[in-house]
């Protein structure tokens, strides 16, 4: 399958690597944000660590690998990390678990660019 | 928050239930081609189950809607869905729960393209 | 497999709804009660609505039932579905995603008990 | 809450860490797994990996700690994590995927007795 599809999951180490840490640093963010009140951060780092746990998994999947669906889910993930990290920055310097999770979901964004760019385009 | 985005969760009703039904169809048509060695259609299900899980609850948290990050998401699930709907297909006739869930794929895709088209543009 | 295990998907089927159900409106009520600083309320909400997807999955998966395994899942999930119920209890009067939650994980308490009286002593 | 339940994340740590690398470990096993036409041994690791990562979610969120359910998910959690080290087991000779699973399932149910043993009773 890594022959049909120019991809191989060990090219997606670094990628599934940062989306666990990502996965884990929004979970904790979430459950710390819900009793301050901050309700939008809580919301959005639940998506991300449902999303970053989705894209982890489909990458541990090489039997089923799917360009067009794989580089789809990745640009999601960017979007949805950039959100997130977004929101977790605003909070950086008063909340240690935001600016935990904001540099989590930067990294995740920056190691979805580099698998990106390494896969054969669609 | 739906005034600022112009998205609100009664209008993703359809989509969260067919969310729910692909990602309930997937799981159990990975787990029955899995005895059957069908290990390309199998991989495909495991992860259209995650991504449907993940775009259903995005979809139920209103608290964190935001429009780019949504509609990534629902690009995504669109390709995932129809990767999936194509392999499943393959088998529609000879394997009942390919048919079920090349159905509910297909029923998902339908369901993202008209919330996407609801949704304002980004 | 079922004729092995004295289980089948048939007779779980209220299960997986009621699961299914508890799940969504945990997803929600987590989402809602983090604006509202409720983080003990939230931070269950979030468990369950895990820990019920998880055991819904579980019974869509016959090909690897296991008594012992099945059993402990429910087991775990009626007691975190009670640990949520009574959480959301507490908020249901002047909440109505609280109300929704508490009477979603009661339910699936109630179809986890029913599904576990008809399965066979591990 | 630490104070309240007599756990801390902290504590948690290892166990933490051991869900996390089974969930990944039975994600790739299942997957491979269903090429191979092993449906039983795919099914358990598709639960093993679900379980898993609830286990790990609910430690990170120390908000919402409650001693009966975190006993009861680390039962079951153990359950299912003996049943999939057992069927990965009879296969780890002649599969690499297997043997590593079985492992990395082993290793998360002496994390989760560890962890037990540190809580105070119920």
């Amino acid at each position: 399958m890594p022959e049909t599809t120019g991809m191989d999951m060990s090219m997606m180490q670094p990628c599934v690597e940062a989306c666990s840490a990502a996965s884990m640093a929004a979970t904790m963010c979430a459950d710390a944000d819900s009793g301050e009140g901050m309700g939008r951060c809580a919301s959005l780092c639940m998506s991300t660590a449902d999303m970053a746990m989705t894209m982890m998994r489909m990458m541990l999947r090489p039997a089923g690998y799917d360009m067009t669906a794989m580089t789809a889910m990745m640009t999601a993930c960017m979007a949805m990390g950039e959100a997130c990290a977004a929101e977790c920055g605003r909070h950086a310097e008063m909340s240690e678990h935001c600016r935990i999770c904001a540099s989590a979901c930067t990294a995740m964004v920056d190691a979805c660019r580099t698998a990106m760019s390494m896969m054969p385009s669609a």
